[in-house]
């Protein structure tokens, strides 16, 4: 195969790295994806992905002059000058990535643009996915954690300190006796992410079985409702709410509630097109969403009640097409 | 005065109109007040205006071709094509103000600017005022209720529904039995606002003397606390936090909580370099900001919990210096 330029969109995830080859109009051409090697405080992760890129250059017949660039979205804060500041889930500590991958490469370190791995798959469903019909919207995904994107007027928004669109950590819910990884208590995260909802699950039957242990009423029995080491995922929350337990229930439905107070916030402060809710828990399909919904009608401000929320399109190629966007966008 | 090129900035207010003569590097030469008349369904208003900038044109000597623009701020929703959608407080519906004014004024609408209140004012505080500084800041204003603005590099942002920055609006209070004036339960306004401190202290009030009227102790007086026809404004409730009172203090900490919440919802959406907090209760000072500064340090994600909150520095001027930025910004 011939053509006049690529350009690689890389999404590095804390378990695999997905490299993906585009062409100039931002055709998927091919995708590889290789481990994420996190030893030695991930020192090999952008060896590995220089490695990659050439051997697909090399397989597709390309030149390094062939080569627009590289977009890289990686798990942490980016900061407006691409400096990596901290990615606890591959090891790096401060990390000049443009620097050491043009190095790598030997290519201008100009050529190579870094984002945050939300902001870049926020970036892609904007382009090319859910959101190609809108100038600014909120991307949330929803997978082991809350991880979310802003895009304004087509570009990603980082923050002052890279923690913009961090609405996992919206401090909104109130009746939590749980603490966040991130230190504080009352994210949304720890409600509305799987590991919330199960750790969610979690509470409310061990603060039952505790209460019947402390003063069990005559006609009741020790508790026997569903247990612990059974609802290891939030599938099996869900699963659970779909046969009608009031704990499965109770907890997908507060999961709900505050996905959609969440939604309600941000519309508030930006009041974007629309909301794309992508991840491993909005594979629940649409009936989840119109629990969200539902509950976003009731809790948004009026002038913002209509705004779409929409399922993400691209799954887990949505980081690939927002990092290639970067580059493209740049050259 | 001789100078060759000036524009006015004007802050159209439910009960004035603030209309200030800038120079074209953004000084304010001349600052005149008129009454805002409602009656007749505002239909006067825009008139007004006119007379009052050629009277003022006239007093310096200067001619309309002098003129760069006006700017305009007005207390409701403008979309971006500049149409005003409903000012409730000026009796307006639906007005395409560029248009009515050029015509007004016999100058091409091109000349007109129109934004929000708030959003003018965060624009003032931004080019003027404590966030010359930064690129990105929120402006919140506490007076009546709690309005909002959004600067992001810069430019005021609007949203797809023109309710960006309407923080007054967040729904994150949860112990509320209070309808907001939006018909929604749970806005931020209803506690953090002058009119909700003080709704808030009468609802304290309500609830305990029908307590005691209901199942009054052997050992308990009648309701004899704080009077609700003396807890008339914010600064009476303030006055009785000062002197120690148990409900002027569960109010002025509430207030201040939740303010401090509502930051750390805007920290994790949009991550600003800063908050400015201007308005009538902001007049409190130091003390008030202290306190919201305090709970914002243990409710903000850890990226941002040294963002820098400012009182505003332009006071009731800050309208006008946005109103007349937009059109110096066109120009």
């Amino acid at each position: 195969m011939m053509m006049s330029k690529a350009a690689f969109g890389i999404d590095i995830g804390g378990t695999t790295i997905k490299c993906g080859l585009f062409s100039e109009d931002g055709t998927l051409l091919k995708k590889k994806i290789i481990p994420t090697r996190t030893e030695d405080d991930g020192s090999h992760i952008l060896e590995d992905i220089r490695d990659c890129i050439l051997e697909v250059l090399d397989e597709e017949k390309l030149d390094k002059q062939d080569l627009i660039g590289a977009g890289l979205g990686v798990p942490g804060s980016v900061t407006n000058d691409s400096i990596v500041n901290k990615c606890i889930n591959l090891g790096w500590g401060v990390l000049n990535v443009s620097e050491t991958m043009s190095a790598l490469l030997e290519i201008p370190k100009e050529k190579i643009c870094i984002g945050n791995d939300a902001n870049m798959a926020a970036l892609g469903e904007y382009w090319k996915g859910s959101g190609k019909d809108y100038n600014s919207l909120m991307f949330i995904t929803i997978g082991t954690g809350i991880g979310g994107g802003l895009i304004m007027d087509g570009k990603p928004v980082n923050g002052a300190n890279g923690a913009a669109g961090e609405i996992g950590h919206l401090p909104i819910v109130t009746d939590l006796r749980r603490f966040c990884a991130c230190g504080k208590i009352g994210c949304l995260e720890q409600v509305a992410s799987a590991n919330g909802m199960v750790k969610e699950a979690h509470t409310y039957i061990d603060l039952e079985t505790q209460r019947r242990k402390r003063s069990m009423q005559p006609d009741e029995q020790i508790y026997n409702g569903p247990r612990k080491e059974d609802l290891a995922t939030s599938e099996d929350v869900f699963d659970l709410a779909a046969a009608g337990s009031a704990l499965g229930f109770t907890v997908v439905e507060k999961m709900c509630i505050y996905m959609a107070k969440a939604l309600a916030c941000v519309a508030c402060v930006v009041d974007p097109e629309c909301f794309i809710i992508g991840g491993g828990v909005a594979g629940q399909g649409e009936d989840l969403l119109d629990r969200i919904r539902h509950y976003y009608k009731t809790l948004a401000f009026h002038p913002s009640i209509e705004t779409p929320i929409l399922p993400a399109s691209l799954g887990n190629d949505a980081g690939m097409y927002g990092a290639v966007k970067l580059v493209l966008d740049k050259a």
